[in-house]
């Protein structure tokens, strides 16, 4: 069984929350910090607390390697130890790494990302080197059922400097790179009808022109599973990531900042001197349930 | 003083190798992987015997992460001691780690990969996400002086799918992450006039058009620097390296498994029962000195 299947069912029993564990230092209450030995601890600590209070609300959840990376191998350790946690608890995890790189390169980082210390349900993938840096990563979907989403269309700005550049033809680069996609996922169709690596689509249309382009987007990408980043935070609302999914699934919506630092918000007044651990994570589920809420009355409308 | 100058001295100084260390331990004397107690001891072991055999002849070192992230843990701390080496003989590194994330994330990138446990003097970039996906790792330039290259135009058959497309008004997708990256360079130009940002373009013309589509990189692109991938192994000759160059500098060229395996074609038939670091090491010299010497070669004619 492909992962992709085991997404669209978490998606169909509990919503289309992506639980975007992008943790740093700053957004964990003070007296938290001050009880661990290094920051890699605190962090791990802090995911462990969030984890567990949004287990049965989440969809899934995504690593954001960069957050880990940047604290060194004490960093790493809690990201190997932080994806064995939600693969203990039976949660499907995104490792987002956007890795690219040719043949026998992939292979290597698919190892390193789909077994071992690092492993993960997900990745994700930059496509700019060409479908040799994707097509490697499909081993592991045959023989283990794992899954990708490749960026296709991001929520940045500077999406406009490449992605959204008109091809010869009429389409958008972005297009050329979600039909090279469509292809690959028709090989490779599981039992929900999506294939087993699908794409990165961001949502926050800025205009009725980018209403209509994602919904475009949607209807053009029918074996296409979507993860969906810009919400909350990064400003994409409920009705915005709602025109990407179809039927009500087929798309996960990320957001971190917004549930990891709920908290900040609360009674206290967002000072943190009082704040705990469990205080953040009854914070972390109460804004889960409210954006799980949110995309499912947006998908019915 | 950007690393970028440096980079130009060291070429003119030792000459266009760049020595990869894309290290696994197939690529290992047999009694040298047994002596070893894991891979990756072995590995960092063997980089060691490459790099103290190389020093005076390599412009700079690339290490591919992806070898070491198949390793997990053991092999990241392995990555940090070969950086750590690198620096502590004071050779130029190369991260080739073809990051692309957006703007907050792509800092943290740059903090793990210019500071700390994995810091290098370059890294490698992937431009799907756009501008602002690069930009931020600029402030480590004007900071730190530290550098980068932009995947650019690759030496893989899948650049084909997306990075040689042809946009509306005739260019390439390539050229127009070139015409940005020029445009980039232009703020930050060192005392040898290139940019503190680089590109990574390989080198492998298969036919006469697309020998005279590197020249045309070469003349279009005067103030970056080049990163050649594809020599050796994957195909490329110092001649075709040699048409990537500008006035006898202006890039360096990587070759990894020319250099790291020349053992094996070594005068005991290449078994490997008696072949050591020792012999690997005289081999990956010798290799490293025939490309330097056939590469410069090729950029008198």
């Amino acid at each position: 069984m492909y992962n992709m299947d085991r997404l669209f069912e978490a998606v169909a029993e509990r919503g289309h929350v992506c639980v975007g564990l992008d943790t740093t230092a700053d957004y964990i209450p003070e007296k938290e910090r001050r009880r661990a030995s290094t920051s890699a601890e605190a962090v791990l600590a802090y995911n462990r607390a969030i984890i567990d209070s949004t287990i049965d609300i989440a969809a899934c959840y995504k690593v954001q390697i960069a957050y880990y990376e940047e604290m060194g191998l004490a960093g790493l350790d809690a990201y190997a130890k932080t994806l064995k946690y939600l693969r203990d608890r039976g949660a499907l995890a995104i490792a987002d790494i956007k890795r690219g790189d040719i043949a026998d390169t992939a292979s290597r980082y698919a190892r390193a990302h789909f077994e071992g210390d690092f492993q993960a349900d997900f990745v994700t993938l930059s496509p700019y080197l060409g479908m040799d840096s994707i097509e490697p990563w499909l081993n592991w979907a045959k023989e283990k059922g794992k899954g990708a989403f490749v960026l296709m269309r991001t929520s940045n700005k500077g999406r406009q400097d490449f992605q959204c550049l008109e091809l010869d033809g009429g389409k958008k680069l972005y297009e050329a790179v979600g039909d090279k996609l469509s292809e690959l996922a028709a090989g490779n169709l599981g039992k929900h009808g999506y294939g087993a690596f699908g794409v990165v689509v961001g949502a926050d249309p800025k205009s009725e022109d980018e209403r209509r382009e994602a919904a475009a987007i949607r209807a053009q990408r029918a074996n296409l599973f979507f993860l969906i980043p810009g919400y909350g935070a990064q400003g994409g609302a409920a009705s915005d990531a709602a025109l990407l999914l179809r039927e009500g699934n087929g798309g996960v919506v990320n957001a971190s900042r917004s549930i990891l630092k709920a908290w900040q918000n609360e009674a206290d007044g967002g000072d943190g001197a009082e704040a705990s651990n469990t205080l953040a994570a009854q914070a972390a589920r109460q804004a889960a349930v409210e954006m799980r809420d949110a995309i499912q009355k947006a998908a019915r409308n």
